[in-house]
């Protein structure tokens, strides 16, 4: 099977540069047409090994962020346990009045005022994750003042004594909206992956909501049950 | 907020038909620019809430199938419980050879005898996933003789009395390969979803494993901790 030996090739390092062959070298080397070589070459991509760039040809993906929705770990933490260096960037951190949407899923008042911190995050330097957090202020008062590119997780129970607690969460594949996708250097409209977030405290009260908008290329959710 | 109006008019039925006024009736009436419009619409869109079909605008988008894996329901009944109608229709069912890469998921020989069950499946007549199953059948001797339109997960418990233990799973979102996007009625590399799952029974014994490929657009995976 091509694609076997492709990925097994891939993984002895074979391919240094990142790159493949070309796929008329390729499909030479296994006797094959392209069609064939091709739907191989679609089979790793879809498994996330590989990807394709325009008139460029094939290059070795790098590794996804594994991210198990049953850990509590934070991105930088998340990040350092796979071995991976991760960047906050703080875009925007300002108070604003709570829309109706808003307003539901964090239990307040309509046209209450919310903090909205805006942050762009980074693995390996590469910009992975756009992220919107609204919070009910009267949890946080005077968090905008602080150093934001710091783990909400860190400061929240440094300041507060908060701790997560129940979560509810939903991953959304869908296309970036135009408003994420220049920070994350695609096209309005490329793949990604919207996850929604509502956070309660230890005490099940509702504190915070997220909405992020991930590349879908860097993440990839593992969860195991025993 | 234009989203969150539009989302609220969505809501309430204003428009049937499923389909959205022309995006140039939509600025007029919000007194706003088309760019202004468009990235309310793309939220929507990012939000699984509306899709677009070129040339012809913009549509409600059906509901989509909400996938809890801390659940064990399968997929007709995960289906039935959300009001939804599923149907299950085989592609091919045989003996192969294990590939190096299954030997190991499967814990058997290389070269060893594996089943192979490739299967469609729809909700509500639209073909959403496309999905190989390769299992061991030293644990399901007979099975390809069975009505493979019917639930493994009852078939496994009825004929066999084995039942799904832990399992470990990858969701992992990219184009569909060649091989699927046909049966799902795309265009391959159209943006999907990967899940690969390894099954136990329940005596923690590998005994299948799934390289399942869903529409984007079908899948929503949603989950609570408490």
């Amino acid at each position: 099977m091509i694609a076997e030996s492709l990925l097994n090739r891939l993984n002895s390092g074979e391919f240094d540069q990142g790159r493949l062959p070309a796929e008329r070298r390729l499909s030479e080397e296994y006797s094959t047409t392209r069609i064939t070589l091709r739907e191989a070459l679609a089979l790793l991509e879809a498994r996330g090994k590989i990807y394709r760039e325009l008139r460029r040809g094939w290059f070795i993906a790098p590794p996804r962020l594994v991210y198990n929705p049953l850990l509590r770990s934070h991105f930088h933490e998340m990040a350092a346990l796979q071995g991976r260096e991760a960047q906050t960037e703080v875009l925007s951190a300002s108070e604003i009045p709570a829309t109706p949407l808003l307003a539901q899923q964090l239990s307040v008042a309509q046209g209450e005022n919310l903090y909205c911190i805006r942050r762009l995050r980074r693995i390996d330097g590469r910009a992975v994750l756009y992220v919107e957090h609204y919070l009910n202020p009267a949890f946080f008062p005077g968090l905008l003042q602080e150093d934001l590119t710091r783990s909400l997780t860190e400061l929240y129970e440094k300041l507060y004594n908060i701790r997560y607690g129940g979560v509810r969460f939903t991953v959304l594949p869908g296309p970036l909206p135009a408003f994420s996708a220049p920070a994350l250097n695609v096209a309005s409209g490329s793949p990604g992956i919207c996850i929604t977030r509502i956070n309660q405290n230890q005490h099940r009260q509702v504190i915070d909501c997220d909405y992020e908008y991930w590349r879908y290329d860097a993440l990839c959710v593992d969860v195991e049950i025993n």
